[in-house]
């Protein structure tokens, strides 16, 4: 589109060049737009899976976003990215969204070798002001003017690094800093907490921002207050505090400009707030209100079961439901079973109650159940006061997430021996998440905290076991790791344990040394091989950390061991299996088959297949050796 | 004392059951106690070193604490422990205060292995609010009527994990939680950021809170508001505006009762504010001001230098500095040469501009340096949204507070391969601030981020030529861990390099491996065994992560290898080395030598020595493994 003039009232996406022709639209243009990005939204993500209650929330401040800033010189950073679908349409990727969260295909989350209008990463959230801050500083640093902003969700705002962030952008620096709520007041599930209380309050006043007025009172750089609150303040003589209260939200408070709160579905109050933040040039704080799901009925019914979803029925709504348990709802049921004989049991999630299965416990004890938002480090230290007064607190967590609270897990937890039990959730591979939602670091990092007890059941059976033994045999820190998603049909009940387990074929001298889902491959794979006559044994492992010593003299045995782990390599148990070996001398071929580096977005069992970790590639890894080594 | 009646008006704390008997004391009788307390806080800390200014101040808000509050019972949660000399005395450890930080001796930290009055360990900052938030919450599962009460600085409140800890127990649910804010307006150096600022304010009025007319309201359940306000804000028609604006604090928005500021020097007024917020049984913030080194006056007059400070001369205030640099001030001085060249070049602090040599570059490029307060989560993040612009931002950080920051670490810098350096001050054993301060895991959490580059320089030389690799050879994460203290003066300035150097003898089937300044301990050894006639050569690495695997292939070649590590073992170099030994099928003998498990406190060279990472102990090492496999 190359003209201003003489435009059709109606566009298309497909007609213009993205995202510099969002300026040249009219409002009415722009919001047929709005419509057309919803129906791709809808369709694409009732397709792929996905993130799509909060992205029918963002659709008009996105554009607004696009129409006000001139990315990529200006920055935008989606806090948490999975907001940002929208964005992705507006930026030149339309033709590649139908490829969203596949394999090759477009990410979930903002990415900047996608795109150079995707500024910073963000799969985890609460990041987005520190990265903000960085970028507006480094603007300042290089002489150039323009904008870094930052949209973060009410839910994200729960992260105590959002807070550290606010904190150091509110001194009194001069910045391009803009900082853009989307109050949906609902991120994950229901948001938590005081402060969603006090936006809630907010939300529902229009004390601060009238946006006409503001514009006509020619941008001063006061915080914009509302007249009859005005009247309110000149009758308090103290100019102290009548300072304090003028600087009344908390977001004022930490030095900011305050505006809002806007209607976020209406493009001309949000082009005017917008313009008006522009002019401040010192941080601005934006509050919106938008409807989470907007748009689509069903979505804005259930904005949590639309949140992130799979599959679904445009039609009905309804989602690719597997009726079928995965590990997070045996955990959580199982839970609920432990706590009804045992009141000392308390159940924590950072805002993933439905993600990890708590949903159960929350029903059954709901004053034992707490959801402290988006706040691992917290819920650790809080779990650790709850254990110091001899109450036993399990934190259901995912693996990636957990990386938050590693401090707190060993000053809070570890070194006061405390008893705190983590249900380490989406351990190892998850898939279409991409690098930042891998779970590959959990056994690196809790391994490195002295003491810890660390177990991966390889069925839900055994996952049930390891729940009792964490919670009542074994003392101090002690985690459960467990994938996403179901366990597989082939069970093998007869071989449950919580240590390990030798699985001998007899006379075999090769090992396969593995843990959790993979006992399941390699079970396939030693089958196979069998048929093949290529003999292996298996050890099982269930309690991955510490390992029995004694079981390097059983390992020694075998001439070739090989050590199948879904897990990040360095700091890894096939690692420390590794040193086992060469601390006794073994004089035997070791290897090991991980994760190194990043796992990129893919089904969970292609990203399993390129690492080699699926029963066919261990079969083929196993035969190789073999057959450079003679059958044995 | 058993005695109630008839008391001298004058007492020592030597005739006192404590904390008991402080309740049967009169105001005047404490305050004498109080000047007793800071008379040996002075000439204990004057000996043993230790943190003096915050403990200084205090000593009343201490007392009012143990005679308003009955502890063990109500359980006293301070943070950062380091305030709590005053509570170690009052709770029955005055006799063994002179041991403070010394080995075996009391901790400088509250540690309930040492007393039940301590009733969680508190290192790290901005943790206790989520201690006694989980402390509060297992005393209403429990029906006991006690009280969790959070003592913290205003320096801990720029942790993020503060802000998730407020956000969660102000929520609407009952629990005797009292949070008091013990003010002093410079907690490690300077406080910094917009919630400092914002407390600056609030200490300058009166407004919420007179102490006497509290009382006499008869402690209703609202916030207690000063009479002028009040009429103000009774002009406001609006009730959900005047709602707001009644919460005009921080802390009301976030669900507390605010109740403050008092003077924390006068024990009356103290002890009426604490009586108040008892009552209220839902979560109160009470806002102390206190003077930072109040009673010693070259503590008032520079509390920074006597945050923590080295043993000092008592009638002069001087203390023991030497002149001589440290690792800290060889980075610092370096990094402001460099930016010298280079205006890319910034320099992040959590708090610890002095601590880790940043005031040099503060000096020289104010405009590039960012102290951020103790937040950890941001400084890493924002250095992340520094170098996506291009920049090249350092952040110095103590090893034990760089956990708080692995989560964006992984997220925020190395998927995104960002370069980022990190300078890793007080590396390995730190010493007298014992467990919750050891620099042990800074080499597992590193080496389970992929990509990172991780330098262990022995001498300041190397460590200037590791800064300069890693600015400007290195891409994505860079690491360069130092230890707290100086350089040995042995520096075998011939023997550089920044990747690695065999240290041969010649004919020798002994290899010690080995990095930082544990080198130098292996030199000595290598020498004293020579005149043993027992030769052993040295590898020495500098480039510690990740290893060139061709060094493998020359390890290869030595009968016995033995790794000594300064770092906790499970994760370590010494652990990835085994396994690359392993992996290559390695014939000989590997042991290791590093820390398993947390180090108590005692003096850097006794923890070495424990561990078994002195000269004399490697000496031992190696001579009894040779007099075992006959001379080498």
């Amino acid at each position: 589109m190359k003209e201003n003039t003489n435009r059709p009232e109606k566009v298309s996406l497909r007609e213009l060049e993205l995202p510099g022709d969002l300026k040249k639209l009219s409002l009415s243009q722009c919001n047929s737009l709005c419509k057309e990005i919803r129906s791709i939204l809808i369709s694409t993500v009732s397709k792929t899976g996905g993130h799509l209650a909060s992205n029918l929330g963002a659709v008009e401040l996105t554009m607004a976003i696009h129409r006000n800033f001139n990315s990529p010189e200006d920055k935008i950073i989606w806090d948490v990215g999975h907001q940002a679908y929208t964005h992705k349409i507006l930026t030149g990727r339309l033709d590649r969204f139908a490829t969203l969260r596949q394999e090759d295909g477009i990410s979930g989350f903002p990415k900047p070798e996608e795109s150079v209008h995707d500024s910073f990463i963000s799969g985890h959230s609460s990041t987005s002001v520190s990265v903000a801050c960085g970028i507006a500083e480094a603007m300042k640093l290089q002489g150039k003017d323009n904008y870094a902003v930052a949209v973060i969700g009410d839910g994200a705002m729960t992260g105590g690094m959002f807070y550290e962030a606010m904190n150091n952008c509110g001194k009194d620096r001069q910045s391009n800093l803009i900082v853009i709520l989307n109050d949906n007041n609902m991120s994950i599930s229901k948001s938590v907490g005081a402060v969603s209380k006090y936006l809630r309050t907010l939300r529902s006043t229009e004390k601060y921002y009238n946006t006409k007025a503001a514009v006509k009172k020619g941008l001063k750089k006061i915080p914009i207050v509302g007249n009859s609150v005005q009247k309110g303040i000149k009758n308090v003589k103290d100019s102290v505090r009548s300072n304090i209260l003028e600087n009344s939200t908390m977001f004022e408070d930490m030095g900011f400009i305050y505006l809002g709160p806007v209607n976020g579905h209406s493009l001309s109050e949000l082009e005017d707030v917008i313009h008006t933040a522009k002019h401040y040039h010192c941080p601005v704080f934006i509050h919106v209100n938008t409807v989470k799901g907007k748009g689509y009925a069903p979505a804005e019914q259930n904005p949590g079961e639309y949140h992130g979803i799979s599959r679904f029925d445009i039609a009905t709504g309804n989602p690719e439901v597997s009726a079928e348990d995965s590990y997070s709802t045996v955990f959580g049921k199982e839970l609920v079973k432990i706590a009804g004989t045992d009141n000392r049991i308390c159940a924590i999630t950072a805002a993933m109650k439905y993600g990890t299965g708590l949903q159960y416990f929350r029903a059954a004890y709901p004053e034992r159940f707490y959801d402290v938002g988006i706040a691992e480090q917290h819920a650790v230290t809080f779990a650790g006061g709850l254990a110091s007064m001899g109450m036993i607190p399990v934190f259901a967590v995912y693996s990636t997430f957990l990386q938050r609270a590693y401090d707190q897990l060993i000053h809070d937890v570890a070194i006061g021996k405390l008893h705190v039990i983590l249900g380490v959730d989406r351990a190892g591979i998850v898939g279409e998440d991409g690098e930042t939602h891998q779970g590959l670091f959990d056994v690196p990092m809790l391994t490195s905290i002295p003491n810890t007890v660390i177990y991966s059941p390889s069925c839900y059976e055994e996952l049930r076991m390891c729940m009792k033994k964490a919670i009542y045999a074994d003392k101090g820190l002690c985690a459960i790791r467990y994938p996403r998603g179901s366990e597989k049909s082939r069970q093998l009940l007869s071989r449950l344990g919580t240590e390990y387990l030798f699985m001998r074929e007899g006379g075999s001298d090769t090992l396969i040394i593995t843990y959790g889902r993979l006992c399941n491959e390699a079970y396939e794979a030693q089958e196979t091989l069998k048929k093949e006559d290529i003999s292996c044994d298996i050890l099982k492992l269930t309690k991955i950390f510490p390992l029995d010593k004694g079981l390097a003299d059983e390992m020694k045995k075998y001439k070739h061991i090989v050590f199948f782990e879904e897990s990040s390599g360095s700091g890894s148990i096939s690692e420390k299996v590794g040193d086992m070996l060469a601390e006794i001398s073994y004089r035997g071929e070791y290897s090991r088959v991980c994760a190194n580096g990043f796992v990129k977005q893919a089904s969970a069992k292609s990203c399993l297949d390129k690492l080699g970790l699926t029963s066919a590639k261990m079969t083929e890894f196993i035969r190789s050796r073999s057959n450079a080594n003679g059958k044995t």
